[in-house]
């Protein structure tokens, strides 16, 4: 009988990033580990994967009850290299991140934090990504441990529907965390703002750019917990049909 | 007063693609066009952008109410660069396609035709994917003209909710289409089976491939209704949020 359960830490920041050394360290508390990351930083990837170039994960730690692979993937390419290659069995659940810079509201569609997570929820499963809005490099996640692990604890013990993902975004260490929110994504979006530049040969290109506009002034989305001090819990899906508009939209 | 819509025209399979001239063609009908196309094939980029190096469009042609641009970004970078630089005002309508492969079901999630629509729902502007169930250069768009017409037409206008894009899908020509059916997105998924190669220099390297699997019974999804012969439209939203389960989870 299983007795520890298997557990896929992934990430889109690369093997350096403190965010998965801070999440693999949690799950070696939780079960055995097996860490897959980014060979580069792939922050912005979304759920993309590699059709034109072959991948090829590297084996760098091999010990009890514990693995370690870099790939030059991107984050969704590295779950489906665990599900069906790499591991001899299918996880018992996948943690993504801790995401250097939030993933709360719209950020979700652009995370290849969150399309890692969202991966394994396709093959049914569960999985959490977890974020901390803080974008810096020496981010501080002294403030999560307890969080992250009570989280995932009762996600081991209960499991999520199928298709079914956790988006966990934790504010900056400023002040002292309030507690958990479940919660829904805010209605916010980036305004682009490129920045115009020439080459050296006069060829115009542009460098992205925007600020993030949150108009939505609901009091229980994830924006409005974040602010508050609160961890936020978006459950989040994988199915994108808008159902309420499958009855109501005609072309005939 | 403006009496011709703005049209926006994008995809992800690159600007010599059958589809595309076969979208920007219909769309002139319509309304003014421009168009912006990937540089190289951007299959399975989802909604991917580019941040480790700059964009470059490049101004291809210029006519009285069309103008068409190439780039090396991705299909959602494109819809940035088009929503907030290249154009003078907001399109009226984003539309994205036609891909040479089906984005129904689970699809939509790795598709960069849909991520360039979705990106457009972001900021309000109604916005359709447009995707044929065949993946050859050389696919048969010949049965899809009066569709794609009467769907835009419908869609320019009574325009779309707020954050809502249509992901409409062809079946292969192999018999007249029997119709318009708005529907759901099936739970299918593909099954990974990557194929292992070792390189001349003995290092292990694997290539993505997979099957196709739909267990999904359901009468009312995408597949169950291209398979029979119909064209599926999926409203489709760009709220993860799986708001049944927002009041049921509580980590208290």
């Amino acid at each position: 009988m299983k007795t520890r359960p298997l557990i896929l830490v992934t990430n889109d920041d690369a093997a350096d990033a403190p965010g998965i050394k801070k999440l693999a360290g949690i799950m070696k508390k939780l079960g055995d580990v097996v860490v897959i990351s980014t060979e580069q930083p792939m922050s912005g990837m979304a759920h993309a994967v590699t059709v034109n170039v072959p991948l090829k994960p590297r084996l760098l730690v091999e010990e009890e009850g514990y693995r370690e692979y870099i790939s030059n993937g991107t984050p969704v390419d590295n779950v489906k290299l665990c599900k069906h290659t790499l591991l001899d069995s299918l996880p018992d659940l996948v943690v993504s991140g801790i995401n250097h810079g939030s993933n709360a509201s719209i950020n979700i569609i652009y995370s290849g934090t969150m399309g890692a997570a969202l991966e394994a929820a396709i093959d049914g499963i569960p999985s959490i990504g977890f974020s901390l809005s803080d974008y810096s490099v020496g981010a501080d996640f002294s403030h999560v441990d307890d969080y992250v692990e009570k989280i995932t604890r009762k996600v081991l013990e209960d499991g999520l529907p199928e298709g079914i993902s956790l988006n966990v975004n934790f504010p900056k260490n400023d002040k002292p965390l309030k507690g958990i929110k479940v919660c829904r994504q805010a209605k916010a979006r980036w305004v682009e703002d490129f920045e115009k530049r020439v080459d050296p040969f006069g060829r115009t290109y542009y460098w992205l750019g925007g600020h993030f506009a949150n108009g939505d002034t609901r009091e229980d989305t994830d924006e409005y917990f974040l602010a508050k001090g609160y961890v936020s819990v978006v459950p989040v899906q994988i199915d994108f049909t808008a159902h309420h508009l499958v009855d109501t939209l005609s072309f005939d």
